[in-house]
């Protein structure tokens, strides 16, 4: 996808938001935070819910889960449409790796990204309502890559308020 | 893996338990149970953290994840071993699907099968502790695929007290 060029208040929001905190989920140390969105990584998101596991092809070669909140998983269970605010959804992405003790299966590897999303649909009205965060090592990726996150959402997945993922039963 | 006959004393465990209900987990309705050794989905296993996810290549061809309870997650993060009683992990399978929506993903399926794996030192002193159980539509697989369980977790994992699955942070 290309990166698109986001109007100028939601980049607007980078200066404010570097060290802010984004939630619920979050205690009051300063973060580093997302561009262009101020996102965070939620303190507690690596014992949210499982929405579903997944995988990544060549080049990435990843196997993946989406994690979901309290507010994210009630929405997937109860069918609800657009998710409300305060939804978070954390994708977690290993190197995809053969299992050296069962010769068909793979495992993760490396970590390599956690990705967030936020919905806050007055904070984040221009991008559908949700914030994005890409971090590796616990930190940010740079703006650029910020920039193409809510253009392939938007043009893929309008259809299920911008977020890929269904909830795997 | 060629399928081991277990000795006497862990198939008479089979008509026993039947209708037994697994730990805290379950509630009070009379469930069916795995044969051999008498474990029922717990119903709450949906809502218990992720360990990791995995694939399964051809000819199961799946993605999967490995959900595990309190007590199982406590030990993974605190690298106890042995898994301690009480511990309860759960293997849920879908097939592995090309995604509609981003041509490099693949996303789950169909749900295939539900795996529980239990740990009772006492209950299952001849299998290493643990008691397997396969599902498939909540309904257990037959005595004969039950027979395979712990021979190939023995074979390839008894350095990991019989588990495969790592946790991936």
């Amino acid at each position: 996808m290309k990166p698109i060029h986001l109007v100028p208040c939601v980049g607007g929001i980078v200066a404010a938001s570097v060290f802010a905190v984004a939630g619920a989920n979050d205690d009051a140390k300063p973060k580093t935070a997302s561009p262009i969105y101020g996102v965070t990584v939620p303190d507690k998101y690596r014992q949210w819910e499982l929405v579903a596991p997944a995988e990544e092809a060549e080049p990435l070669n990843e196997l993946r889960a989406v994690l979901g909140n309290v507010v994210a998983i009630k929405a997937y269970r109860e069918g609800t449409l657009p998710f409300p605010d305060g939804t978070f959804l954390a994708k977690l992405a290993w190197k995809h790796v053969q299992s050296a003790e069962f010769e068909s299966a793979s495992i993760p590897g490396t970590a390599t990204t956690v990705q967030i999303m936020v919905k806050d649909s007055k904070k984040y009205a221009a991008t559908g309502g949700w914030g994005f965060g890409r971090f590796v090592d616990g930190k940010p990726a740079d703006e650029a890559q910020h920039e193409t996150c809510f253009a392939c959402h938007e043009a893929r997945v309008q259809g299920h308020d911008y977020v890929f993922t269904r909830y795997a039963p």
